[in-house]
């Protein structure tokens, strides 16, 4: 089968090429051939199938006839502007997370082939006040432009799979950590920051208390939950084509003692508390738990505890070494 | 205030323009000038302030340019095409309700005078399976193409709103019944035959059980909900800006006791019982009772019995006389 992968050069997309490569097959299905796709040039995978890159803006209609004209099974479209930037640039988030998104799925519906389309949605779709434990029905109401661009993303999906265009599946992704690299400007920035520096003998801020409660996965978990979308029958999933996806669910203060066991006393010191009232607001209003019981029932596993998700980072990103 | 009126030809939006006519203001503030829009020319009401009507596609940048160009204070967004054309054809359907409704609000966010915008949504945007009673923070999974593109402009409304590029209210209408006029080919469309053809000397087909639930507002109490909104304060409503609207949920057999009441047994006879599947397969999937608590509590109130629906269509419709 042949694939696509959209935003195949940011930190998922990456991970994810290079598990395609690696297994070259989905569900028992052997890939024929890859695409790849972003607004820079997706590094090419080591691959036992052909592989093409391609670099553009996917909000343009002549970039889409090209992915989407060369009839690929399986679509994941994980592109997008990130939450801060669709936030500080309306009209860049618009044109490139719902533009973009829909001309995608317009491209697709036109060519009839009915391909499995896996589409990284994220809790951004969710805003507060949230109960304790948010569950799978629990409606959408984002507090952000980046979440309502998701949520239209998910309508679509949703509708364009009911009227057989596509073969949809959303994944809302918890936020993601360790996320490797380098600290970004993100709010959320601090939750990989605290496991992630001080792994790398360096100081991290925290900003918030001890007491937030947030969920987590690992880049190996998300890796895991799109194949797993990609392999599910449609079938299976029903109607409602977007899932909240499974995490740890743990706080800040867990988050740090899981470091410390792993790493130790010296290693866990080096988060210092600096209070940051900004990151404090925004943060307060983010959800903390999900029930995500679809999910699990429909075979999506993430993992049982923030100490695997410090152990998976050490693995794949410190060559398994502090 | 000025007041744009659009889908002003419709069932809801001819009985909106009369009532504005009749009080000349909304929440206390008076009306200087309303302008009105439809497909076909809407026709103006005997009002104390100018009244200019507009006939022409919604979908039009034009069109929205010259509705928008007149910088309105209130806009009731009414037009649509409604749910069984926006099924049988895709393309119409995502033009006008989806394309025509972020048109209009990018024209108002770019005329950077966030006015109040009222617009009709609908039930449609619940997909089932639902509990025996919706609450408010029930997910919103459409399953209709209308449904999903009532929610895509719920979605966008609420974005802008918190940007400050209008100041929006979403109501999710109910079945509105009794509907005047013919019956049309919606399946819903008996909820209200059964009431209006005896009232009328004239037989009604009943093609589902008399056990269905079914919530219902009637198009005075929609008018109401339209006016309701228009004056709320943004403050009060809060970030979450569209709202179930309430309404009175019943079995079929309990409207057609509450006929019986009212006009007797020869005309509540006159609804004859013929069971037609391909009608009940979707009426059975849809929702019956909604908890409507925000709604109620912001002050929208609908009749508390069938009795009070029947009877304002008789006042509506039939100059009071059966």
């Amino acid at each position: 089968m042949r694939v696509l992968v959209t935003g195949a050069a940011g930190m998922i997309g990456r991970k994810l090429v290079e598990r395609l490569a690696k297994d070259g097959e989905i569900a028992g299905q052997v890939i024929s051939a890859l695409d790849l796709h972003d607004i820079i040039a997706p590094s090419k995978p080591d691959a036992q199938f052909p592989c093409d890159a391609f670099a553009g803006d996917l909000s343009d209609p002549v970039q889409i006839a090209k992915l989407i004209g060369r009839s690929p099974d399986v679509v994941f479209h994980l592109a997008g502007i990130v939450s801060g930037e669709a936030e500080s640039d309306f009209d860049l988030g618009y044109r490139v997370n719902f533009d973009g998104t829909r001309a995608l799925f317009d491209a697709i519906r036109l060519t009839g082939t009915c391909p499995r389309v896996v589409f990284s949605s994220s809790i951004g779709v969710f805003g507060g006040p949230f109960p304790e434990v948010i569950p799978d029905e629990f409606h959408t109401i984002p507090l952000s432009s980046y979440g309502t661009q998701k949520l239209v993303g998910e309508a679509l999906l949703t509708d364009y799979t009911r009227r057989g265009f596509m073969d949809g599946v959303g994944i809302r992704l918890p936020t993601i950590c360790v996320r490797p690299g380098k600290a970004n400007k993100a709010a959320s920035s601090f939750f990989s920051g605290i496991i992630r520096e001080p792994l790398d003998g360096k100081e991290a801020l925290l900003p918030v208390p001890r007491s937030v409660v947030h969920t987590h996965a690992s880049p190996r978990s998300a890796v895991n939950f799109l194949i797993h979308a990609a392999g599910l029958s449609g079938e299976t999933i029903g109607p409602r084509r977007c899932l909240t996806m499974p995490g740890v669910a743990v706080t800040v203060g867990e988050q740090i003692e899981a470091l410390e066991r792993i790493a130790g006393k010296e290693v866990a010191a080096l988060v210092r508390e600096e209070p940051d009232e900004a990151v404090w607001a925004l943060v307060k209003n983010w959800p903390t738990r999900f029930e995500a019981k679809r999910a699990r029932a429909l075979g999506f596993e993430a993992e049982t505890s923030f100490d695997d998700i410090v152990r998976i980072h050490i693995e794949d990103e410190l060559g398994g070494r502090i």
